[in-house]
């Protein structure tokens, strides 16, 4: 039962360490998540807590290229799991890609307590782990032969590590949610969401709604042109610009 | 065992994570704590993972004020016991000043853990949990009576809350250290050190032994016109500059 008041300044914040804890205790999260949400903390506070336009544009651009894809896959990780558990699976299913539960801390019983949690909500959650990625060392090498393994897009929310790199090399178009623009993995997807999920994946929804019914060239035509180095540097000059203004404020006030 | 190679880039900053991760699972850090390491990670990480001027210059006067001290105490957490243990009792018998052990998840075993774990390493630790601050609510109102109840300064290395503005109404002069400038604490604080623990505390050691034949004029020389806005606008704007600067070189990269 959690006891933070919801009109506390940081409920949202709060609630969702909370969620991270409560997965710990689960068995779905690892204590490195947490290390790792915290870090993500810190990045979501100095962009202001809010999605962007350049968010927003790069939430849009994911959706119609899912849209687009023939195989695409949602991966997805402990911390992503007790984030955004019903929306997950909403996106999933608006966009006909499957869940695949991929963890860069293994072992089948993780896995299967991630696909079981997830499975409550409706979701098509693969994991079978029953195929591997060559060129990766760790737990995130084994994927399922219809997922990951056979798509031609991945969306991969809160990756930590050197996977995008190794998704691309096997000629997959990755599109990644990160909060820190200066990751690996922001700098090498093809579409860098640089927001909190558990703003962009409801934002994703959205777009998946409305895009329903567009053409195909429609959505090509969303895909056309965008450029991911624009996203990150316009990322990184609001996490600056942001730094700086509250530096100010701050400083004013003592 | 710990298996990370000595020459990876990120030695340093995985073998504190280890650390972190370690004290839970011997029940002296706790899952909160874990997710506040890694928001500090973030900020060392934009700091440049180094001791700037204005951190060794808060870290000499934060010695020099701690020296001219009638009852100096030096606060230990969780995550501070498991990272600098050793530092911290050697840091504690250079300015004559006893640790106390003053958590914000309290519970009498967990004190008494911390106290048993950081006397390995000789220090005097203060955990008798016989009086109380008031304006407090959580269990860091908890402390010891010959300790912070009655100390004129405390060193409050990693405080994440609200204790320091208590401090400071209680009538004590406080030394923070902490790696985020925007966090309440480091705006409170007489003294803040933007800076690692892991490096904050033996160059403190090293002020403290190039002090300790210091007069006392000379002491108060140096801590006299202090400025501690002055720190925090630096460490501020050194932030600022090194994202500048890392999303220049990166961005020039992909």
């Amino acid at each position: 039962p959690c006891m933070i008041p919801k009109d506390h300044p940081r409920y949202e914040s709060l609630m969702m360490r909370e969620r991270i804890v409560e997965g710990y205790k689960m068995g779905i999260t690892v204590l490195q998540g947490l290390i790792a949400h915290g870090r993500g903390e810190m990045f979501d506070y100095v962009l202001g807590e809010k999605s962007h336009d350049f968010a927003l544009k790069a939430e849009k651009v994911a959706v119609a290229l899912m849209m687009l894809s023939k195989r695409p896959v949602i991966s997805v990780n402990g911390n992503t799991a007790v984030l955004v558990p019903e929306e997950i699976s909403e996106l999933s299913k608006l966009l006909n890609a499957p869940l695949e539960v991929n963890v860069f801390h293994f072992s089948k019983e993780r896995v299967d307590r991630i696909k079981k949690y997830l499975e409550r909500f409706g979701a098509e959650v693969l994991a079978n782990c029953d195929a591997e990625l060559n060129g990766l060392s760790h737990g995130r090498r084994i994927v399922d032969r219809r997922g990951i393994y056979v798509a031609d897009t991945v969306l991969v929310p809160l990756e930590d590590g050197d996977r995008c790199e190794i998704l691309k090399k096997h000629g997959k178009k990755v599109i990644a949610i990160d909060l820190n623009p200066l990751s690996r993995t922001a700098m090498m997807a093809d579409v860098t969401i640089v927001d909190n999920i558990v703003r962009a994946i409801p934002n994703m929804i959205k777009f998946a709604k409305k895009l329903r019914d567009a053409s195909r060239e429609e959505l090509e035509e969303i895909v056309k042109n965008y450029d991911n180095r624009k996203t990150l540097r316009l990322a990184l000059e609001t996490i600056r610009d942001n730094l700086t203004k509250i530096a100010e404020e701050k400083l004013r006030d003592i």
